[in-house]
C-alpha cells in the first residue's frame, strides 16, 4: 500500500512526524505537506500564483516536499505531479486541535481528505484533541495506523472520508474507536475591536467554543468521552427531502 | 427586510453592484465585502491577523464596507461587528463564473452563504455562468430578488443554503427557475511545470473542466439549458447509511 501524507500544522509539526512514522508499518509512505502552518484555510485552492516544492530531509533521509500552500494544493500537487507512483490512501495529520462539529468546515485537515476524496483516493483526516505541540502524538499516529490497515475491508464508498479525533490521553485511558456522527458544537463569535498605534481601528477575531455535544454518538461527545471518534463525512450536499417539497415562484 | 449582502469578486465588482441595486427592490440592503479578488479560497477564515473596515462611497452615498479579508471573514464580521442592526437574510454575488457540481466546494460565495447559515441566517448564493467581467449582470441580479422576496414562504430548513446558478443569457431567452440537485462535473487537474528567470522549478495548477451534467435535474445540467437553477445544499455531512454497517476493529 502505498499512503500519501499531508497535513495543515506544516511539515515541521510533531503530529505529521509521529504519523509518518506509524504509517510506515502498513505501507509506503509519501509526504507532500505546507512548508508553513495554514490554520483554518478550509477548502483554499492556490490559483493566483505558483507553488514551489522543496526536498525536506530528516534523520538523514527523504521525508518529503514542502509546498507554499494549502493542504488541498498539496494533495492535487502531490497526485498530478510529484508522486512517482500512484497513491492508495490518503492520510491528512495528525492536527494539532480536534476537528469536530462544525469545525470540519473551517478544517485544512479534513479539507486535504476531501481534496483526496475528489481525487478518487480514499482519505482519513486525523486529530488530536491538543493545541500544545509538546503533546504526544504516538498514541494518535498508532490509531491513525490501525485504520489505515483496515481501510479496505471497512468497504467506505467512493464518496465518504473517515474523520478520526483522538483525545489527549494516554493509551491505557484510551476505549477504543467509536463510530460517530458529525455533532453540532460552533463558535460564539466575536470581533475585539482595537486601535492600532496610528490610531486607525482593527479588529481580531476572538470569541469561544460552545462545546454542547454530550452525546457519544457525536464526534465530539464521544471524544470528550474517551473513545476514538471516527465519522463517516460524505460530500452529498443536495437537501433530497426538500427537493420534492419546495415550489418556486417565477 | 434587511439584507447583508457579500461576495468574493470584491467590493468594485459589477456583480456586487447589480445585485445591491436589484436588492434595494426588495428591502433595506448593507454591503460587507473583500476588499480584493478572492478566488478559491474555500471556507477560509482570517485568524492570525487583524481585519481593517473600510468605508466605501458609491454614486454619492455609503455603499458599504471593504474587508481585507475572505467571504467568511466579511459574513461574520458583518453580523459581529459592523451591522448596526440585525439582519434578515444574506446574499452572496453575483459570483462571476458559475459554481456548479463540485466546484460548490472551492467556492468563496458558496462559503459566504455558508458561514451566514451557520450564524443563523437564510442565505443565498448567487453566480453568473460568465467569467467575463463585462457580461450584464442585471438579468441575474433580477432573480436573485425574485428568489429573495419569496425567501420566507419557501420554508427553507436552517441548515440549508439556495445555490442560485443563471445562464449568461439575454432575459427572453432563459427559461425560468428550475429547483436541481448537485451535479459530478469537476476538472482534470494538471500542474504545468516552469523554469523561473534563475532556472528554479515552479509549478501553476491548470487542467480543464469537464462538464457533464447533462440531466436538466442537476444544477449544471438546468444552467446549461437555459434554467435559472436553483439548489437546495446542505450541510448535513455524516453519511448516515453506513453508520449502520461499519464495522471498525480495535
Amino acid at each position: 500500500m502505498h499512503i500519501l501524507v499531508t497535513n495543515d500544522d506544516g511539515i515541521d509539526s510533531p503530529g505529521i512526524y509521529a504519523l509518518v512514522h506509524a504509517l510506515r508499518g502498513v505501507g509506503k509512505v509519501s509526504v507532500v505537506a505546507p512548508d508553513r502552518q495554514q490554520s483554518a484555510v478550509g477548502h483554499a485552492l492556490t490559483v493566483s500564483s505558483p507553488l514551489r516544492a522543496t526536498k525536506i530531509r530528516r534523520d538523514g533521509e527523504m521525508f518529503g516536499y514542502a509546498i507554499n500552500g494549502t493542504p488541498a494544493d498539496c494533495v492535487k500537487i502531490g497526485i498530478c505531479a510529484l508522486l512517482e507512483e500512484k497513491a492508495d490512501l490518503l492520510v491528512s495529520g495528525i492536527n494539532h486541535g480536534s476537528n469536530t462539529s462544525k469545525n470540519i468546515l473551517y478544517s485544512g485537515t479534513v479539507s486535504a481528505a476531501t481534496e483526496g476524496m475528489m481525487m478518487g483516493l480514499p482519505a482519513i483526516a486525523v486529530s488530536l484533541d491538543s493545541l500544545d505541540y509538546r503533546t504526544d502524538c504516538t498514541v494518535a499516529a498508532e490509531y491513525a495506523a490501525r485504520i489505515a490497515a483496515q481501510y479496505f475491508d471497512l468497504q467506505i464508498p467512493s464518496d465518504t472520508i473517515l474523520n478520526l479525533n483522538v483525545p489527549a490521553l494516554a493509551k491505557d485511558q484510551i476505549k477504543g474507536f467509536r463510530l460517530t456522527r458529525q455533532g453540532t458544537s460552533g463558535w460564539e463569535d466575536a470581533y475585539e475591536r482595537r486601535k492600532d498605534p496610528m490610531g486607525r481601528e482593527y479588529f481580531w477575531l476572538s470569541g469561544h467554543y460552545n462545546s454542547i455535544d454530550n452525546d457519544i454518538d457525536t464526534d465530539e461527545g464521544a471524544m470528550k468521552a474517551g473513545y476514538v471518534s471516527v465519522t463517516p463525512v460524505r460530500y452529498q450536499l443536495t437537501n433530497e427531502d426538500i427537493l420534492r417539497t419546495i415550489h418556486l415562484k417565477e
